[in-house]
């Protein structure tokens, strides 16, 4: 694709990706987008096939690939624990203030109003998450009880629910403090159980 | 008011729940919800003023106060943890299957294209954990480490995205089992520490 041309696919998705992080799918129009990034309406027909076109590009470009995160999580210099915390408030960090990657996250929660599948993040999260956990288990540092997949999808699903109602709560600004309240109530139950301690029965 | 005024109110209140858990709000009209009921449109205008006032009165019926669970939480005979973990089992229950309940969650979930503001029943849910955590501690059942407030809030949170993620994801039926592996990750860390376990050191 020429620069220029790459530029202006660019522009198109940075503009719409500010506005549905904004004011949301529904209220946001093709001519909004045009306005934002100062291109014609007929380049978002021509580049993305329209609002729905570009509403799913922007979905991909980031929430739905986190393509950018995958460095931190492939230092295996670092305890594999420690990188799945990492990589949570990395995670975090975009959720709360990456324009692009908010935008997939609303667009996601309001696929109910977008006629195509809306693509999401959670499988790819919880393969990572997955291999984390197997990982920690080699080295010795997860509890026995804990069995990676099944834990990888539990912790996928609350951890990104924390997010969303602590963004739709209390705002951005809170969702590091939340983050580690909730780390503090779940990293204990990962780690491997003291040696003589008798821990009382679960449920 | 009148019995035949309230079963009117009452079959406009649980057809439009149908509708808005099946197809949310903006698909759904004052006709079709004239059409579900049996009743006239002007019904609707009449005992709710419409769409939006009929939305509101979805979601306070039972989702935004759950006035139906008050009694498993207060009988005192019960161990406070115990009566934690019952009441996320009822709320999931409901969640999954009661339609009224249902569309409340999904109404709060579509919050941004209803103009009025959506009451929700976070406030609520999370002073009755509070309570429940600060009665485990007076009891001696709860770690010491946790702090009733700030822990419920963080509960809260990751219950209810856990539960919405898991509906979106694989639907209602996988719901308890979900939960169950939930409070397997999270329980050890709400009760005591065994007298002489050394925990690994936290985050």
């Amino acid at each position: 694709m020429q620069e220029r041309a790459k530029a202006t696919r660019r522009s198109l998705l940075e503009a719409a990706a500010q506005l549905f992080a904004e004011q949301g799918y529904a209220a946001t129009s093709v001519n909004d987008i045009s306005a934002r990034s100062g291109r014609t309406s007929g380049a978002v027909y021509f580049h993305y096939t329209g609002k729905e076109g570009i509403a799913l590009a922007v979905v991909e470009d980031r929430f739905a690939t986190w393509s950018q995160l995958a460095a931190p999580y492939e230092d295996e210099t670092v305890p594999p624990l420690e990188r799945l915390v990492a990589l949570s408030y990395a995670i975090a960090h975009d959720l709360a203030r990456d324009p692009v990657t908010r935008a997939g996250a609303r667009l996601w929660a309001e696929r109910t109003v977008i006629t195509a599948p809306v693509p999401d993040p959670f499988a790819l999260w919880t393969t990572a998450a997955t291999r984390l956990l197997a990982q920690a288990r080699l080295a010795g540092h997860l509890n026995e009880r804990v069995r990676p997949a099944r834990t990888a999808r539990t912790l996928v699903r609350s951890f990104f629910g924390l997010c969303t109602l602590t963004d739709a709560l209390e705002g951005t600004t809170a969702l590091d403090d939340r983050l580690t309240d909730w780390w503090h109530l779940t990293l204990p139950s990962l780690r491997p159980q003291p040696p003589r301690g008798n821990l009382p029965a679960g449920l």
